[in-house]
């Protein structure tokens, strides 16, 4: 079965989604993705959709449980380089993506995410006292 | 046409293969890049193929190619997340990847290319002396 790949940089995760979700593959994501947060204790979570010429409410539906999950496991979601048709299809099918921020591409997402990061509160975990 | 996204990420782009390159795919990635690399004076790329659990000496070959063009346009090329099993296939395949640097994930693909960044001399392209 294939597998969408999630890359770890730095504090967040990057997950690029080209190809249409169909069931299985999106309830893998979202396992991959829930397991990936937990094990790397990331911070966020940046979906790329910019490979997406359209989606459907099924594609609306798991990014905002992915959103869901990843919040629950104190990461922020953050879906970037959404092209316009599909700001407009989400809109008209009612699904806004409460709770998930938005940002035009990767850099300016990982920069949405960094603002949104607590000051270091001395829980950073690679802090080995060098 | 679908086309494999590429993002920018700080000086470097990132490259995420999850389908198999079929040859205007293949094409029209080398020639995205090409122009991205441009459009952006990026100092390196990082291709990331874990998602490929086979490779085949044509996906073999547009690696050689985008690390060939890459390296022209003075970037360099960092092929991350190999399986073990297509490290194998390369070699049997007689493709040893010459030219290309790889690494086991992106965030080492990215110290990689950081270490090897010339020390800052006064070339950073968006200095606009402000």
């Amino acid at each position: 079965m294939e597998r969408i790949p999630i890359l770890k940089m730095g504090k967040f995760l990057l997950v690029t989604i080209q190809v249409d979700l169909y069931d299985r593959l999106a309830l893998a994501l979202e396992e991959d993705l829930v397991m990936m947060v937990h094990k790397t204790g990331a911070k966020g979570v940046l979906i790329d959709i910019s490979a997406l010429s359209i989606v459907d409410s099924f594609m609306g539906k798991i990014i905002g449980n992915i959103a869901a999950m990843s919040s629950i496991l104190d990461a922020e979601t953050v879906v970037v380089g959404m092209q316009p048709a599909v700001a407009i299809t989400l809109i008209e099918l009612g699904l806004p993506l409460s709770g998930v921020y938005t940002a035009l591409n990767v850099e300016r997402g990982m920069a949405l995410l960094e603002a949104r990061m607590p000051e270091e509160t001395g829980n950073d975990r690679d802090n080995d006292d060098e």
